[in-house]
């Protein structure tokens, strides 16, 4: 069972509003165990219209379209869909009497260019619209079911919801996709996925693949079996092999974010602490920790120190190890974490100074040279890396890879990068 | 001149993630005056890829690809567009050098698995990556030139910006669509629409439409005209008529940020500075601060006081304010920025201290209130506001008013909120 997702209009063609409809319709019918082959966009344009359900219909189970029902010139789904099933509009006077209704209920009077919401073509079903004036169609293009629903988000879902989603669901005798992301962080896709090795194999089912965001790497697992319990179990399965081939590569799961299980793995150390010192980052470390709601549990102290003087004068960073090795250097970044953590008596503090560019690159230290400190009770060690991207990149890695250091210190086991 | 723009990834059909990159690339290409007739999407599907860019090609000039580049076994692009071609892939030597130096670059042994992202069909064109491991391809089907382009947006932008966008402009040179975006920060949307009336109403060319994202409202302008010298001429007239209703409340176009802004009016002012006491926003306002490159022209010391002990310790907030008025309130968050401002000597201070929320709010002090406060010159002063939304609304909004207050200040004007 599978479905494509037209939606139509000049907004969406002409890049002023993003289209979220698709992914959040993809994702409903995945819940429902009917696969979505293809989103198709096109402008408000009855030929495109109309060659694009030609298109479609042959090759799906499901076609569903969303946008141009309004009253208004450009609005012209509706004729497309008559244009392809080859059947005249005719007046729905159910649906006539309901837009009449509306309007009496809002004391004005129907403009007339509303009468053309109440048409559909010969044959088709009109689907009650209890959000808006927009009713939605269901029609027949061979053995393709076509439902066409008002572009607007919240009455579209609202219409899916109550209409279409039960006559998929019925057609499907429960078969389920259901899903679980896993989060790395640290290592590149292609590491990632030669340590999945054959998990990753294309006809697998459960399938795994992998995706990449802000220097996250993503595991996503798709479970497609008959029956939810199948599913759930296929898909614990699964999880529970990619966790064993990457082990603590992985540091969490679907909504969790990085900050938060760092966080986690604070506050289960009652009186455990964490402070931050930050150069190049200016803020951005402490800001990630702070994310977390509950955080004071932790973090209480940080500094900004853009500026050598400051590093002099807020952590007491000698000026001798900033004149010798420059203040993008171990041994810099190294003070400004044991300054950070016996200023705030905390049991850890992380320390960040680099080059994010674009400008300040030199030849030893090109635009991407981030040290990293990590403070703990038995020391401070630094890092030095090479981070390559723009200054929004550079300064994103750069936090990161610091809670990732954490991570590691706090699970007692080396990084793996 | 009309493009179509094909998308690549399971993630986009199962709607486990928007498409962005489909409206980011459909305006830009409106900005050279070439259309978008369709966005399509298919998933890591080698046959579905080849099928989607056979159907595509035949009825456009440009189509843009993105995604399915990476060096996994679900990317597949590279080898659809092969099949589509009839042209087997070829290794491009150049650019596996180039990989072979990125990895060199990182101490890191190739995977490999990235041998595969070296290889283009013969004939086509590699396109080189600058910030990443996937190059590009441009190659031709018939009449029509097929650029592809990593999934990544970063790289995306990066690649169209530099070497796709320049071959769309020179085949142009017809008629226009010219945008330009205008920012406001503080006021609402509907505020900002009663200002502008009749500029905005609907069949208006050039056309103004607000949009509202993080807080911000922008005014996008768009000129559609038959020469771009005559599109260049209504914009601008049409921009001055948006900036005379709406003055000061207008901070920047574009791609500017309220940070740059901020930033290019203390640049100005040779030797003022401003620093930053931050409770509440754990970071994120030095993080904006020094998102812009250079602002450690002005920029230099920022101190995250999470906890009062830091508010007190670090910055000298006496106890005595902290125990009477507690830490979210005017006369403490004054406190902060005056301490702030004179131990790092800086002309200005900005202090924030509010509740982010979930928990911590009471019915004196709600969730979402926040104290914030600008020191001067000539003394300190602050405000107390309401926000309402999550705690990641509560923190931006905390620290782009605090910049807000700022600009107003440096425009010696009083701030319109």
């Amino acid at each position: 069972m599978n479905a494509i997702i037209l939606s139509i209009g000049d907004e969406l063609v002409l890049g002023q509003t993003v289209d979220t409809n698709s992914a959040w319709l993809s994702q409903r019918l995945a819940s429902v165990g009917c696969g979505v082959s293809a989103h198709a966009t096109v402008g408000d344009d009855q030929g495109a219209i109309e060659q694009a359900i030609r298109q479609s219909a042959p090759r799906c189970d499901y076609l569903l379209i969303s946008g141009g029902l309004g009253p208004t010139a450009d609005d012209l789904t509706r004729q497309a869909l008559a244009a392809a099933t080859g059947e005249p509009l005719e007046l729905n006077d159910r649906w006539l009497a309901e837009l009449q209704t509306f309007f009496a209920a809002r004391n004005r009077p129907m403009p007339q260019a509303n009468r053309i919401q109440a048409m559909i073509p010969r044959g088709a079903r009109m689907i009650f619209n209890t959000a808006g004036t927009a009713a939605g169609i269901e029609a027949s293009l061979e053995a393709c079911r076509v439902f066409v629903m008002p572009g607007v988000p919240q009455e579209m879902k609202i219409m899916f919801e109550g209409d279409v989603l039960p006559h998929v669901r019925a057609a499907g005798g429960g078969a389920v996709i259901l899903s679980r992301t896993l989060h790395t962080y640290g290592l590149g896709e292609s590491a990632i996925a030669e340590k999945l090795g054959n998990l990753m194999r294309r006809e697998r089912n459960p399938s795994v693949g992998t995706t990449l965001a802000s220097g996250t790497v993503s595991l996503r697992i798709n479970a497609r079996f008959g029956s939810a319990s199948e599913a759930r179990k296929q898909l614990e399965q699964t999880a529970e092999a990619c966790l064993s081939a990457l082990g603590s590569l992985v540091y969490g799961q679907d909504e969790q974010t990085l900050q938060e299980v760092v966080g986690d793995l604070l506050k289960v150390r009652t009186g455990q602490s964490v402070a931050t010192a930050e150069s190049c980052t200016g803020g951005l470390l402490g800001k990630l920790i702070t994310d977390v709601p509950g955080s004071s549990a932790y973090y209480g102290y940080g500094w900004i120190t853009y500026a050598n003087q400051a590093k002099q004068q807020l952590l007491g960073v000698p000026p001798a190890l900033l004149r010798e090795h420059g203040a993008v250097s171990e041994p810099v970044v190294r003070a400004m974490a044991a300054c950070a953590q016996q200023h705030a008596a905390s049991t850890y503090a992380l320390a960040i100074s680099g080059i994010a560019g674009p400008a300040g690159g030199t030849p030893a230290k090109p635009v991407g040279t981030v040290c990293i400190s990590l403070a703990h009770p038995a020391g401070a060690e630094a890092r030095t890396f090479l981070f390559s991207g723009d200054r929004e990149f550079i300064r994103d890695r750069s936090a990161k890879i610091a809670l990732t250091m954490l991570r590691y210190h706090l699970l007692g086991e080396p990084t793996p990068f």
